[in-house]
């Protein structure tokens, strides 16, 4: 397992325990976690809150986000993706998009390199707290 | 002038006062304001909290965005851009894009209508806080 994609993991993991939506999300630059978080869209009622505008918001003002790689357990929406696009973070590394397609190609078309892990791991996790909470589910992704 | 987009000027000029970014939100559905916000990237020491993102964030768990429209002083960004494609928002009006182009062709891609009021006290309030925080401005948008 890509150590990086761990840490999401548990982070999403995290999330879960407190009631919320299993999505961790961490930022690299230089080999290094410069910022984590998870949705926190029930814990704050914040429904901006996606786990990679937490993970951004944590990160704090770095100046620019050059050579960053952001991890998701989840391919991004468009409100993540837009912030990657907006950003200017060039590659994006997700841990399965099987269960929400998110807006891979809308970054790509921006030249993000995007790479789907495609883990079982994250898709059990994602698939057994959709079939348990369909309605937060859709709520989140706005639907 | 449209009486929300007022209500957005004003959030503007009210996070220029705290030494802020001077861009206003308003999220209006019925008739009536549901949120609203400024841009808190300095004060919170927060880069994803622009202005359309604290409105949405201020704006709580509304469950969908139908009928909804978001004002904004300034043409979102491929960030807030994001956040109106992902929730449905389908109609954005915006006070000014002179001083920045913002994503308005990605919104309009996804069905979005975007009305450009183009007003000169938007323009120069962008204007005016551009040239004397042009570095401030430059992290705003990830440049």
């Amino acid at each position: 397992m890509d150590k990086f994609m761990q840490v999401a993991i548990d982070e999403a993991r995290s999330g879960l325990n407190d009631g919320g939506i299993p999505i961790g999300s961490v930022l690299v630059r230089n080999g290094s976690i410069i910022g984590q978080g998870h949705n926190l869209r029930v814990q704050q009622g914040d429904p901006m809150a996606h786990a990679e505008i937490s993970c951004l918001r944590n990160a704090g003002r770095i100046g620019h986000y050059r050579g960053s790689i952001l991890y998701s357990t989840l391919m991004p929406c468009y409100l993540c993706a837009g912030a990657v696009v907006q950003f200017g973070i060039k590659k994006v590394i997700v841990g399965e998009s099987r269960t929400f397609p998110g807006a891979k190609e809308f970054m790509e078309s921006h030249g993000v390199e995007v790479v789907d892990l495609d883990l079982d791991e994250c898709v059990a996790m994602m698939d057994d707290f959709i079939n348990k909470n369909p309605e937060l589910w859709n709520e989140d992704i706005g639907e």
